[in-house]
């Protein structure tokens, strides 16, 4: 009985929250996992590594902080850090430091890590996909327009 | 015979896409959709104005620039119409102008924005769906690390 209340109480909480209102916890975290780097790591820790193949994608990995670093070409070492330090502490994955010279340092996905990894997959192939038709929309709305 | 052909160009190129690297034009796009205000305008077009229950919302329609300001708490007028102009310049909405005085203005998806609208919702809902689980990792984060 006590579980149910409790359950009763979380559905209740989890129905408030609301994306669209400002002050809405939900708004925040919204904010911090719609970022191409939040994406690009998921996409890397969840085995999206096959560029080319979308559908051949890997099995979720553990990677130490060096291979992130290469395939997120482009990423600075201070954005990683951070990228990779709130996504620990939101629990999307861990932190594995093993005690060789010099430390090893390695990151795994949680399950709720792989939950997110989902869309954040969807978004990075839609972008791959959709590529060519953007870039047609753009050309035509700017013939349109000057 | 010619349209294998150019549908085979085209899947090639498509193939050459990657969002991990940092010169390709799928990494800016993908910059471009992880943002909160595309993820919020995609899902308010996409009808998703029902905060409470996600599995019940309403078809996508046309939203007047004034509706969807007032939905998407918090948004400046600046920030609003800058993303609008964009999503419109990327083919993944249509603004319409009806010379009514003073002149009406509406915003509609695309297909292609429709498209796009799956995972924006995927991302609201995940957030929402899960910020309980979020806000107590980072409790207990919190609690192992001060």
């Amino acid at each position: 009985m006590t579980t149910t209340k409790a359950a009763q109480k979380r559905d209740q909480a989890k129905a408030e929250y609301n994306a669209f209102l400002a002050a809405c916890p939900s708004r925040q975290l919204l904010d911090r996992i719609s970022d191409k780097w939040v994406v690009l790591i998921l996409c890397a820790l969840g085995g999206d590594n096959s560029p080319t193949q979308p559908g051949t994608a890997d099995a979720p990995k553990a990677m130490r902080y060096s291979e992130i670093s290469r395939l997120l070409a482009g990423v600075s070492q201070k954005m990683l850090t951070q990228t990779l330090r709130s996504l620990e502490r939101d629990g999307l994955l861990t932190r594995t430091a093993t005690p060789t010279v010099p430390v090893t340092v390695s990151y795994e996905l949680t399950d709720l890590g792989l939950s997110l990894h989902h869309m954040t997959r969807g978004l990075r192939n839609w972008a791959q996909t959709h590529m060519d038709e953007v870039l047609t929309n753009r050309e035509n709305h700017d013939a349109r327009t000057t």
